[in-house]
């Protein structure tokens, strides 16, 4: 096995960031790499001679452009799993596995997943109308969340009050109790097809209030360890239970009473795990690429404090995209900057993102901050 | 400035490895980065759509494609002058600049350079035939070395007796004391267009005795402060007195009596600064582009102690290649395989290289040579 990773074709269904991220990885073990995604202009559309564009989520386009890998892998989980399933039936190895997309491609069947297999998670009931989710006043507040379709903030939205109901889904969604938490916290977990497992540092997060997308990032998470210690156990948990190859972003609420509920989980590389490229001994891209192709998991020792920032289209600019702030940033230490090669901006879409390094956990969030309020994507 | 680096259309002359780990670096600041190379299957080639075949150099090739590009590098200098000195008087940046590689591609002119600008180095003679090399009987043993032409190991050999004049190059060379070093050091300085100087810390080489190519690098080197003092200031004066912009490596020798001599030097990255994309809170593939675009240049601080070995062809192999121990190598921690693809292997090409990261120098010692043994290209 070990003499022929560079044989193997692999394809990757999505060409967006992570695919792109995936790609500098891929780039250490010469591997064949090649990618489909709907956008001419996708983040990897340009680095490869590999790219090709179709539909991920056409089941015959799928199964068709997955005909010449023999290894097939996402960066995005919004893909055809039924082609996934025949390319599987014919003999390709697909991870993560075809019924594991499907499970996480619908929240309802998430959630019923946990609650089946005893994860902690919130409180929720299945609803398919807004009649049906008004009976359950009880429960607020609550996040509504739509089954399928939703993705980086939409399809979920907070229910405070019974007026709220106006707005909730008129398809099928669930309900779920608003968890009052203390941390937002997120544990990349990796497991090869031998059943290695190895789950990175846990990390915290501050999502922004209005755009519901991640803000900052820190790692290490600062908690108790035997709070660090349960998560890792849970994350291990879940992806044991999906009996799943490949990586696993699980990401998880801290309530106040110290208690860890599992929130949403994907089953990639994760706007979560971005540090690991220069925080941590292996990255999540590269662990992901050792999972899937059943090579031993890398250290996912943390080497040094770390932030991570998010680089949001400014709100209010829309059209070719400019950096402003790059020299700025580029003079502070420790701090790296990847953009994503979009060529077009819109308000809160993803650009880009910062990591930033320090072994002084207050100069690292002086600097994140920093970061934060000098780099700027404007039109 | 600091927002247009984005803009700048950059050509790279030369699509090898070391343009390979230019573009995973380019990737993060979505620089447009296009290749010349004459291999079709040089290891850039499918790493980007923008990859070009010609001869680096043909004058009029690399004038005609240099046509498109606002900033033009190298990542080998056996290049077209010519063609630069054309294109920069068109207007073009050209870093490093024509002149200092037209210097730097004749060995000749280098050592010259050295002693009118007071840079110790070996003393030497410069020699056009056998006959006036075997003049100099009294330099014996001695290094003859081609003014041109020579490369990775090529176009230089040691006479140490008389008899060994009989293979002393018929073509303008040079003749060089043959310095009884104790170490062989290396530093990689940049500097940027307003004259910021940067250098990475000193690293130590030991050279294969017979391939003339670095078996193992060291990181730090294990040199007294004031020899890593020296070293530097000599490596900064050196890309001064050039007025270079760019990346320059500076090779040397430390003697027995703790004086420094300049050996050579590149006006590149180079195979003495890979580790810098693990070991060091900047990678010379970084710091190459901060130079030439202008930019702030990076922190050059080691963050942990590292090693580098080449992974050369196997010898009594030649045509496809394939790896050995990959998976060994992968099991250990703080070990960074690099494979450069190249599709043929032949004895001693460098088809790769692995940096080796440890806190403890032993334990780094010990997986360094690990690693040479273990992991092997053959056909």
């Amino acid at each position: 096995m070990s003499e022929s990773i560079n044989d193997l074709k692999i394809g990757v269904l999505g060409g967006g960031q992570l695919g792109r991220m995936m790609i500098q990885s891929a780039i250490n073990y010469n591997l064949d790499v090649s990618l489909l995604d709907p956008d001419p202009n996708a983040p990897c559309a340009h680095l490869t001679a590999n790219f090709q564009v179709g539909m991920l989520t056409d089941e015959e386009q799928v199964y068709n452009w997955g005909q010449t890998f023999d290894l097939i892998t996402i960066e995005i989980e919004n893909v055809s799993v039924a082609a996934l399933k025949r390319l599987e039936k014919e003999g390709k190895q697909i991870y993560p596995q075809p019924e594991v997309i499907e499970l996480i491609q619908d929240k309802r069947k998430q959630k019923t997943f946990y609650k089946a297999n005893r994860i902690p998670t919130a409180d929720f009931v299945l609803t398919d109308t807004k009649d049906e989710i008004k009976t359950h006043a009880s429960m607020l507040p609550a996040v509504n969340k739509l089954g399928k379709e939703g993705y980086d903030g939409r399809g979920v939205q907070i229910l405070k009050k019974e007026e709220d109901f106006e707005k909730a889904f008129e398809k099928p969604s669930l309900l779920e109790s608003l968890i009052d938490f203390e941390k937002e916290l997120s544990v990349v977990a990796a497991r090869n097809k031998r059943g290695e497992v190895a789950c990175f540092p846990v990390v915290e997060l501050s999502y922004h209030p209005v755009q519901n997308l991640v803000e900052f990032l820190f790692a290490p998470a600062q908690i108790p360890i035997d709070i660090e210690r349960k998560a890792h156990d849970m994350a291990k948990d879940v992806i044991q239970k999906l009996d799943m190859t490949g990586l696993l972003t699980v990401e998880m609420f801290l309530t106040k009473d110290g208690e860890i509920l599992v929130n949403e989980i994907a089953p990639r590389t994760h706007n979560s795990g971005h540090h690991t490229i220069e925080a941590n001994l292996t990255s999540q891209f590269e662990q992901h690429l050792r999972a899937i192709l059943n090579m031993p998991l890398g250290s996912v020792d943390l080497t040094t404090p770390a932030a991570m920032v998010n680089l949001l289209g400014e709100d209010g600019f829309t059209g070719k995209a400019k950096y402003e702030g790059i020299e700025e940033c580029m003079s502070m230490k420790g701090v790296y900057i990847h953009l994503y090669g979009k060529k077009l901006t819109k308000p809160f879409r993803k650009m880009g993102h910062v990591t930033i390094i320090d072994t002084s956990i207050k100069s690292l969030k002086e600097k994140a901050r920093r970061v934060k309020d000098t780099l700027k994507v404007k039109a």
